[in-house]
């Protein structure tokens, strides 16, 4: 990547710390061996592995033991909805609730789900991409296997009310699953403290590697593992990426070190980019008084073009996105905002710019600035139209 | 690991590639950058996926779109099974055949299949370790949905009759698939020729990075996704592991360049292990007359347990398994060797060597002398009880 690029779509992924990949080379180099081997290289990857565990699980507020290294957050969140309905089996309890905004993979699996006949409730969100809380209660009945929602929108940052839904879910004497991929790193995360069953992580999106992730399991639930084989407690299977564990757990030290900081900077640029641009006229920032993660910020010019806009700040040298990467490509308009209430045309024109804890005060006045310089001229008659 | 270690336990994982880790370091380095991104940081991450993807399909003898990059072999495996058997519902195909001797994980969710109500046969092997082709062309019926067999054993090396399956698979009107990760690097691989329908792989078989390997699923077969997402023409979700997965290429590439020198040098080099170690009393080589991959040697000193042998040989420096390192530490015999016909006592009292392309003459030289001087010693009461 271009060093003068301005990069602010950390939420599609993030550049792996140094830190990481110095443990990523540690691994290959001289860690190499099969955690399951029982001689002295097999076992010294062994001991790496359980450092790596106890750090990760020290990040997430949870017992190591509750750990289950994943390649990825799409691994975890499947294993999750595939072995809370499996442990189900033979009971009531068959129905999956989710939220209508939640990432593609998890709603695609859901399609496929209530195509195989598992019934299937989409939670709706407010205007301002809150989720529907009294849709959750009406939603939440005894005969629920498990409730998933993300910690917090990977398009709006707009966070979940996972509190309210673990009491819901419990109320009813079922479970509840956060994808908490985007709250690593932006938020603090406690796993013991949450109230959620399970939780879900992806390492790239904190300075991690990708390929790694993880499912925490609350203890005592007996998850049944999507991927079957004698690693992890027999909670998934496959000789263990290490490299990418070590990678991971790195990622999760540099992260824990100074994150409160990192949080309280990148709200303040935030601030600052949303105040610049909402200068502009006929800018409309979506969530802005929804309780959000501080680095994201959705909004749409005018009527403008998304990827007309996007065109334009990139060959000025700042690189956003339209909604989520996965989607990105598509022709269709974000789910996400389309289950706010958004009309297509709004949807079609919205943008994402989000934050890392290497962005700088710099960056953000610079795209302030080269936004009202190229986008600025287009707004009058396009804000005139919306 | 110590540099004089002699490391003979290649089929439980193998030392990244020099060129493997430096590719891996340019992706995180250089090309972190989500590759569904539609910005050019994330276009330059999705050419260098497509040329990744290029090369392992020229070193698997598939087409760059019938390669899908999972998380390893293990995914890959569950992802042929379970696709197969869920694009088999509805019609009368319904039957998993597998062998007696697959990896451990494959008969885990084949046990669990079987008790969900999917018929599943468990095809015998010889007393050598080949596959009992009557009985397969007895099994092999219109009601099979998949066949699937390692392409060689991990633990004995010796080698399935997979173009003879292949041919059974297609006039049952079924499909085949193979597991070829002890393949790769020891003998040609070429998917188009293979008659298969779906091929595994994984790259730290290979000298690759843990956590990537692969699914090779032929032209035209819609296999149903294990991980529902966008992402590898939505047969995958989940963000690329691109540092894994150009590590995989360079290792492709690595071994592609040297493997019939690889190969014929780990041969002679067996030959010299197996022919010293055979001149002690009660040495038994089992498949040793099978057709086999080249650097593997499963066998037993007499009666002696397998674990004295391995602590003894290690603390000499001479690293071997007992059997597979999924199942180490395990209190069971070999399920390999007990579908063979050997009795328990016996199952218990094997080893594996397996050799990697980097093993040397003197390496041999000084395992056979080593085992000479440290269990030759022991062995003639054993070999008297055997």
């Amino acid at each position: 990547m271009n060093r003068a690029t301005i990069y602010l779509d950390h939420n599609a992924t993030t550049a792996p710390a140094p830190e990481a990949v110095a443990a990523m080379l540690h691994a290959l180099e001289v860690a190499w061996a099969n955690p399951s081997s029982t001689h002295e290289p097999g076992q010294q990857a062994r001991r790496l592995l359980a450092d790596a565990r106890d750090r990760v699980a020290s990040f997430l507020g949870c017992q190591p033991a509750e750990l289950v290294f994943t390649s990825g957050a799409t691994e975890a969140n499947h294993s999750a909805v595939l072995g809370a309905l499996h442990a189900a089996r033979g009971t009531r309890r068959e129905r999956l609730v989710l939220s209508a905004v939640e990432h593609p993979g998890l709603l695609a699996l859901a399609a496929r789900l209530e195509g195989e006949g598992v019934p299937v409730t989409r939670l709706p969100v407010h205007a301002d991409g809150r989720l529907d809380l009294d849709a959750a209660r009406a939603a939440i009945t005894p005969d629920v296997a498990l409730v998933s929602v993300m910690g917090a929108n990977n398009e709006t940052g707009v966070l979940m009310p996972t509190a309210e839904l673990a009491e819901l879910a419990h109320a009813a004497g079922t479970r509840l699953h956060v994808d908490a991929t985007q709250l690593a790193g932006k938020a603090a995360l406690d796993f013991a403290a949450s109230g959620a069953d399970l939780m879900s992580l992806s390492a790239h999106k904190l300075h991690g590697p990708k390929g790694i992730g993880a499912l925490v399991v609350r203890k005592g639930f007996a998850l049944p593992p999507l991927l079957c084989g004698r690693q992890e407690r027999k909670r998934r299977g496959g000789t263990e990426n290490l490299p990418g564990i070590a990678g991971f757990a790195a990622a999760c030290d540099r992260a824990a070190a100074t994150r409160a900081d990192d949080v309280a900077r990148m709200a303040a640029l935030r601030a600052l980019l949303e105040t610049g641009l909402a200068a502009l006229p006929g800018v409309q920032i979506y969530g802005a008084r929804a309780p959000r993660i501080a680095n994201t910020s959705c909004l749409r010019f005018g009527m403008l073009d998304a990827e007309l806009v996007l065109g334009r700040l990139e060959r000025a040298g700042v690189v956003a996105s339209s909604g989520a990467a996965c989607s990105a490509g598509g022709t269709l308009p974000s789910h996400v905002l389309l289950a706010m209430g958004e009309p297509a045309e709004h949807a079609r024109a919205a943008l994402r710019f989000s934050l890392g804890r290497d962005s700088s005060e710099a960056e953000l006045r610079h795209t302030v600035a080269v936004v009202h310089e190229l986008i600025g001229p287009l707004l009058e008659p396009a804000a005139q139209a919306a």
